[in-house]
């Protein structure tokens, strides 16, 4: 199977959408969008890099695009429509890469934002497979960036937290709902899904005068996970979040305090001491 | 450099615009958008397949965004953003990767859809370098599709054709001026630009029960081309449409008609009766 015929066998299963003006198989699809604002993002899924390849193939595409949508929540937004490519060594079997792109329409269409276009592109022989993922969103209050922690927030994490390599990474929902929950009962400053590990993705969160302070010992451990790993396992696809309002307690946990920072002092500390601004996935 | 260093040095040097609410940085851009329609579509450049490495970076990365705003013109679009990621082997100089990003950047701002994220991805040593374009469109009338030619419509094409890989194929500018000129001045009923080769693309203009009829001594030939090399050379990016309107001069050559079509018959021939409707690039 060529590359134009696997597209088409795999778009001729796509469910159509009164949201779609124009489907996959013209040179560009056409939305229906609810806002005059995109949210757009881009994340590259790597086979035997990022994530394993002898994982079930619908697995696959469900992470490819489950890591995007998690961007969405993390902004605040709500998912409208994605695009997936393929870059696939020549020896690459067709019924995998279907399985692939099965598994990656059925949770884009689950969560709001089917996959409407794409590309498939022949590499060499023993290259890793990859899938990139384009999302869309709308936002439908104000966008939350990073940065932007004030001194006198709390920290706030959703759900829990290290050893997601056991299972967590392949099932986790994006906490789109959890995230619009939030925006409607507090003020949130600033937010970030942590996908590179807890201590990395904190760091984002810090402004160029804040520093978080993480209590250790606050935070809500899934199950197999240890302390400090859980800094640096990544993948936990939950929200990090500092607000000075109490969120409703069954969404989020406190972990930790916005304090002034000086310039020489790292952007993530422990309770005791610990810079822990560096630790997770590292972007060799 | 790492992937986020790396990234970050790419941005830092773009251009900031009003309509770019959040740029690169966080985790996805947010664009102020002119419509509440979406253009959408991504495309894959692999350097060593679709390009050669030799060129010079710039140009790969300004053909990486011209080739998908060849397709928002043939939507009858006008860009307004852009994303763009690079998955590149571990041993690729970074000093190559920022000059094709540099290209890639001015390109898209010269022509109005400004690269607003992206991310870069590390593979193995000795896999090709890829780079994909994903890029969002407004249609300020109406959208033109594919597989909509009429019987009785002639058949159109811009500027000239063949012969692209001479230079042509890195130096062209994307037909979005001459797109909405068009479609101010007459009635488009489908429209496609020339990228796999002028029979192939022509194949997608026809419908169920038409048939692309080329006059191949009507083809304005670029120099150096010859016929019939001009219906497989592709990469011409020029708009091929059909009309029962008379396009401006300047604008286009009429190259052939519109007409009924049985299922057994070839969806493009010559006035010859050969069948063109395979030629161009191989989709393997």
């Amino acid at each position: 199977m060529n590359e134009r015929a696997l597209l088409e066998h795999i778009y001729q299963t796509s469910t159509q959408s009164d949201s779609v003006l124009i489907g996959p198989g013209d040179d560009m699809a056409l939305l229906q969008f609810d806002s005059d604002k995109l949210l757009c993002g881009v994340d590259q899924l790597i086979i035997g890099r990022h994530i394993s390849k002898d994982i079930q193939p619908e697995l696959i595409g469900r992470k490819a695009v489950a890591r995007c949508f998690s961007d969405i929540a993390a902004m605040g937004g709500i998912p409208a429509g994605s695009l997936m490519t393929a870059a696939l060594p020549s020896d690459t079997d067709n019924a995998w890469v279907i399985r692939v792109f099965q598994g990656a329409r059925d949770a884009a269409e689950e969560w709001g934002g089917p996959i409407i276009g794409g590309d498939i592109a022949s590499t060499q022989e023993a290259s890793k497979p990859m899938f990139t993922v384009t999302t869309f969103g709308t936002v439908p209050s104000t966008a939350i960036q990073r940065n932007n922690a004030q001194i006198g927030d709390v920290v706030y994490v959703t759900g829990e937290i290290g050893n997601s390599l056991a299972s967590h990474h392949l099932s986790f929902t994006p906490r789109i709902a959890e995230a619009q929950k939030l925006i409607e009962s507090i003020e949130i400053n600033t937010m970030i899904d942590i996908s590179d590990g807890l201590g990395q993705d904190a760091s984002h969160l810090a402004s160029t005068n804040t520093q978080l302070v993480i209590d250790a010992a606050m935070i809500p451990l899934r199950e197999g996970a240890t302390i400090p790993k859980a800094f640096s396992d990544g993948e936990d696809y939950e929200l990090l979040f500092t607000s000075t309002m109490k969120p409703p307690e069954d969404i989020a946990t406190a972990i930790g305090f916005v304090q002034r920072r000086t310039n020489e002092e790292p952007k993530v500390v422990t309770t005791k001491g610990e810079d822990i601004s560096m630790l997770g996935w590292a972007h060799e």
